[in-house]
């Protein structure tokens, strides 16, 4: 199985996680707080280690649990300790000042503007952007796997993304080059704002996006 | 219920018409080819009218069922018989050369176009682009009722567009203003890649996009 660090210990960090857990991946969680990162690793499992940001990284997959801003810093920070890595863009760059775009330009995307930071031989890969934390614990949405959709320039990384989503029970989905994350982001967006839509009394952040059959 | 006209008379007009025979709306099919129109309506129901694209419209709903360009021309040469209409703009403006972007320029949308050209008092609405004409005709993917994604300036036309799909079985989601349309644009074009991808042997323009809880 592929190794996974996880920066963050939020809750996507606890979701990724979980499914790490469940695909036998060796797991690492670091945090800028390290007792957070503890914490977490402590809550996923007696295997599972953690450290800082300036701790090595284990983990032949790197998964950004951050926020888009924060998500930059790390990748500027950590520089050349992420190359040779697959890199995991999680983010959505919504502008939640208004609700009403994201905050990178049009025709682009946070996964773009991450892989232009990111040091040579650094692999950016979109996925679980359209991924609920709470529907990554479950595992199951609706009764049937997550769709895990997938983008990067890499076929190489996609592929290893692909099989780790399929060890940890969900349906891998690779939609192509990057720059399909902007179609990535830009509908997640849409779907965030109907989790406060009171028109949707089911709709609380628990949603899941799936293409069906 | 409300009275349906749909312009076109190709898959996705079959789709939507078997919809509204299911809503028990009154439904009108136009066709710059008479022949194809009526048709369709034998197909559809013997209380279906049928006409060419200078009758008059007897739908409070008018579905432009036709690729983007053709959509651009019917709503400039109906001009102000569309005025007071609610219009449903279906399409994915895909640049089909490439299969790479969309042909209207990032951060706007078919449905902001549309609705550019548009006669005063017209009201453009963005639906049933996410929606492939199999499964409007079948009416579910995997068992579930359809999502039909509608966005809109006029609470009042996206109220309409939503009891329609309601009245023929499916789920409306209202997803706000009208610029969300190239968010629904975006990604119904990432989903329309997937259906040519030899990677997904299931996914043959037969696919349903659900938000599932």
């Amino acid at each position: 199985m592929t190794n996974i660090t996880i920066i963050g210990s939020g809750n996507m960090a606890r979701g990724i996680g979980t499914r790490a857990v469940v695909a036998g991946s060796g797991l690492q969680i670091l945090d800028r707080d390290p007792a957070k990162a503890a914490a977490l690793a402590t809550e996923l499992g007696a295997e599972v280690t953690s450290g800082t940001l300036t701790s090595p990284l284990t983990g032949d997959i790197v998964v950004l649990a951050l926020p888009f801003d924060a998500a930059k810093d790390v990748v500027t920070a950590l520089g050349s300790a992420l190359s040779g890595k697959t890199v995991i863009d999680i983010t959505n760059p919504v502008d939640f000042s208004t609700f009403d775009s994201l905050v990178v330009a049009p025709g682009t995307s946070a996964a773009e503007e991450l892989a232009a930071l990111a040091a040579p031989g650094a692999t950016i890969v979109k996925a679980f952007n359209t991924t609920f934390a709470g529907a990554l614990v479950a595992g199951t949405a609706a009764g049937l796997p997550l769709d895990v959709f997938i983008a990067s320039d890499s076929d190489e990384a996609n592929a290893a993304v692909a099989a780790f989503v399929t060890d940890a029970g969900q349906r891998p989905i690779v939609v192509g080059p990057l720059r399909r994350a902007r179609e990535l982001e830009g509908f997640q967006f849409l779907v965030m704002t109907l989790q406060v839509n009171p028109a949707f009394e089911d709709f609380n952040w628990n949603t899941s996006l799936k293409v069906l059959v």
